[in-house]
C-alpha cells in the first residue's frame, strides 16, 4: 500500500479507537450501524460496497472515497466497473466532483501500483 | 400506475420535451450522457439503478428517488433489496434524510398496489 | 394545532410506524438511535432540539424543522429565542436558508394559533 | 403572471413582511444585505442576478430560482441567454438539478406567456 | 495550544484582516453579522456555540468546527457534552460526517492537552 | 504563478490526461460539455466564469474556485468585481463559506503577486 494509503488508514484508525474507547454508547452504536449496513443480506456487498462509493462521491468526502475504493477492490470490482461507478457519480453529482474523480483515480492508480492490476 | 406517480412521470415528459426541444445543444447532450449512465457495461443496469437510488437518496431528491425507484423494480429489485439500500443511504446520509425515505416507502407501496408485490 | 401540522403530522407518523414493521432490523436500529440523540443527558433536551433545529435548517429540510419547532416549543422555546436559531441558521447557512425561514416563521405563527402565546 | 408565480410572490412578501417586522434585528440587517449584494457596483445587475441564478440552481432551492427568474427577465436576460446559464448549473451541479432545471424551464414558459417572448 | 491549531489561528486571522481592510462594505457588515449571531440575548453564549458547532459538523466545515469547538471550551462545555452534540451531528449529518468526528475529536484531544481536562 | 498555484495546476493537468487516457467514453464527453459549458455564447465568457465562480464557492470547492479565479482574472475581472462575486456567494451560501473566501482571497493575492494588479 502507498505512504498516503497507509498514513489515511492509521489515523483512521487511531481516531476510530479512541471515539469507540469514549463514554458515549449512542456513537458506538453509530458505528456498528455504519459497518452492518455494508454486510451481505438481500443485496451482495459488492453491491452496497458500489452504493457507498457512489454516495461517497456525489457528498464529496475524500476519506470516504478511497475507504469504498479498497473496499470494493477487496469485493473483486474492476477497473472498468470503478470508471462506470464514477461516471454516474459525475453524471448524478457534476463537474463539482472532478477534483475527488481526480483523487479517486490517484487512489486507484496507488492500489494497483500496490497490489497489481485490478482486472 | 397511482394517481400521483402518473403526475410526476407527465410533468416530467412534458417538462423534458420542452427542454429537448430547445436550441440549447449542451444540455441535450448532458440527457443523453444522464441516460447513458444507467445502461449495461462492466456493470449491470440493476446495480447501476440501485446506485442512482442511492445516490439520489444522499442527495434528498424526492423525483429522483421515485424514478430510480420505478427503473429498480422494473430490473427485479425486490422489497428486501429496497429496504437495504434505503438503510445504506439513511446510514450514509443521516436522519435529515427520513422525510426521503417516508415519500420512497409511500412510493414502493403506490407500485406494489399497482403493479403487484415486487417478490 | 393547525391543518398543515395535523396532516404533516399524520403522514409523519403512519409511514413511520410503515417503515418500523418492515424487517429491517437496521433501519428500526437507526430510527431508535435519532430518538435517543434527543433525550436527556449531559445536555438537557432544549438544547439538543434547538441543535437539532438549526441543523435541519442549515441542510433545509421543511419537515426536519416543523418537527423541531413543534418539540423546541414543547420545551419552552420562546418566539425571541426561536428567532435566534433562527438567525444562527441564515447567517451559517445564507439566503439559500430564507424560504425555509418563511416557512418556519409560518409554522411558528400556525402553532402560537393553536396553543397560545410562546411566550 | 401566472397564478403560480403570484401565490408565490405574495406567500413570499407577506413572510418577508411578518419577519421584518419581528424584533429580531440581526434578521433584518441580514435581509439588508441580501438585497444590496444584487445591486450594481463594480459588476453590473444582470451579471450579478445571473450569478444568483446559478447559484441557486446548483444549491437545489426552487424558490430562489423562480425569484431570479423573474428579475433577470426584468433586467433583460434572452431565451438563450437563460438556456446557457442553466447548461452552467446543469453541468456544475449534475443531473440532481434537472427537476429544478424543468420547473426553471416551467417558470420561464409562465412569464413568457404573461409578459411576452423574453427575446 | 498545538502546532496544528496554531497554525490554524493564524491563517484565520491573516486572511481575516486582508479580508476587511479590502473596500467591499458588504462582507465586512457579514463578518460583522457573524459576530454578533453568537453573542448573549435571549438564549445564552453556550447555547449559540453549540448550535454553530453541530451547523457546521452536519455541513462538513473541518475550520468552522474547530472555531466552535475552540469557543465552546471556552464557554464551560464538557468532554461528554462535546460528545452529546457530536452524536447529534452524527445522526443528522450520517457517516459522512464521519471523517469530521475523527478530526473534531483530534482537535478536542489537541486542546486538552494544551489546556488540561475540559471536565 | 506561486508555488501551490503550480502545484495545484500539475496534479489537476496529470490526472485529467490520466483520467482522458482511460476507455470510459461518457467521462471524456462529460469532460468536453464541461469545457464548451463556459465557451462564448448568448452569454459571455466573462459572465460564465464569473457564474462558474460563484457556483463553486457556494458548493465549497476549494480546486474549483482556484480554478475559476485563474480563469476569470484571464478575462478581465479586476479585484473590485472580484470581490463582488465572492460577496453574493456568501450571502447565498453563509458562513460556512467563509474559510474558502480565506483561501479564495489568498490564491487572488498569489495570483497579483506573480502576474501584477489585477485593477
Amino acid at each position: 500500500m502507498s505512504e498516503r494509503l497507509k498514513e489515511f488508514r492509521e489515523f483512521r484508525e487511531k481516531m476510530n479507537a479512541r471515539i469507540l474507547e469514549s463514554d458515549n454508547l449512542e456513537i458506538k452504536r453509530f458505528f456498528a450501524l455504519d459497518t452492518r449496513a455494508y454486510e451481505a443480506g438481500a443485496l451482495p456487498v459488492q453491491t452496497k460496497e458500489l452504493m457507498g462509493l457512489v454516495a461517497s462521491m456525489v457528498l464529496r468526502c475524500d476519506e470516504c472515497v478511497t475507504y469504498h475504493i479498497v473496499r470494493c477492490a477487496e469485493e473483486g470490482v474492476t477497473r472498468a466497473q470503478f470508471l462506470e461507478a464514477f461516471n454516474v457519480a459525475l453524471v448524478v453529482g457534476g463537474s463539482i466532483t472532478i477534483p475527488h474523480l481526480r483523487r479517486a483515480v490517484a487512489a486507484l492508480d496507488e492500489l494497483e501500483a500496490a497490489t497489481g492490476d485490478l482486472g
